[in-house]
């Protein structure tokens, strides 16, 4: 029998809840294992980590043998070597578009709020900084999703996109981006939340999350 | 007879010349349309151009009767229509590795330094910024490419995660990044700017260009 995969995650980080709803809504099971970014200056960077993961970054995950990381990478992983259910569509006009909207969050919006950019642009300047970005970012999406949704992102299928748009919505309530601008991401993010799969990959209900 | 496909690109973007290196490894030839990102604050915001792309973004590349945007749902678009020559493997593992030196680029270097966020940086720190963002995301890459590379980033075969390569070390010359510290990404930088198609898709090689 196959080892379990094990996924390196960190509660609140948004690329490693992207795998984790990824994994929920394949029904693969896993062991979590988490790692601290914050604590002791970033458990990531720790000689323990760097073992199971060069690159020191979460998620990482073990499957399979390897060790995989970045998010959209391990998305089309987990698609390829387990396609059903589906998170992309089959015709290549319509993948096309799924990934578009995922490289417009993955590529476009998230890389700008990661910790260590906040870290850079420093306390008195981060949250301007963080909303500025999703503000702007999520203006060119919701005019995308005004193409391609139905109940999802994509039609009325679940796919890598709503993965990606349910941390990064996650993200903008945190840094208090005013979502009224934003009807079509509202109205898919809170379809996308009472679905099982975005359920038990909660932040609040992963094993490393504080106590409330 | 299928129309040809239009490119819709601005010669000194790093995400564009991405697109144009895939284009010319598959042979594909297509019309350049140059969208100037600095003239009249923004080519790419005029009306003319929201109407073939409400992204406002290059690139864009109108091809099959639709319009594509963002270079990695564009590359991966070619590979699933024109798979041949292929520019990722046939194995998950190894498709998933070459994804992964693509998105440590695409999602974790290139966004810090797009024209935007450099604005918004100011030109007194901006150098410093990409020089900063660069040098760490080249750090993280060298080692991927320890094991991962041949005579390119994955094995002796260009793959889409070359595409990305050239443009980047491109923009780190430009921020004068000290490359003597990546001895790998150099030595395949210098391997694959000799092949014919990232010669043609070279900035300068573009028709708008300025003169030198």
């Amino acid at each position: 029998m196959a080892a379990k995969p094990v996924l390196y995650s960190y509660y609140r980080s948004s690329c490693s809840w992207r795998v984790r709803i990824a994994l929920a809504l394949k029904k693969i099971d896993y062991d979590y294992s988490a790692v601290n970014l914050i604590k002791d200056g970033g458990q990531q960077f720790s000689e323990d980590f760097k073992v199971k993961n060069p690159m020191c970054q979460v998620p990482a995950l073990f499957i399979d043998k390897v060790s995989l990381t970045q998010s959209v990478p391990i998305m089309e992983y987990l698609e390829e070597t387990r396609p059903e259910p589906a998170i992309l569509p089959k015709d290549p006009i319509e993948r096309a578009k799924v990934r578009m909207i995922v490289e417009t969050i993955t590529g476009g919006i998230q890389p700008l709020q990661n910790l260590q950019v906040l870290k850079k642009i420093g306390d008195a300047g981060k949250v301007e900084w963080s909303r500025h970005w999703i503000d702007k970012g999520f203006k060119a999406l919701e005019q995308v999703l005004r193409e391609t949704s139905g109940k999802y992102c994509f039609g009325d299928h679940v796919t890598m996109a709503d993965a990606c748009l349910v941390p990064q919505v996650y993200n903008a309530k945190r840094f208090n981006v005013d979502m009224e601008q934003f009807p079509i991401i509202t109205r898919i993010n809170d379809d996308l939340v009472l679905l099982d799969a975005f359920q038990v990959s909660d932040p609040a209900q992963q094993p490393d999350c504080p106590p409330q």
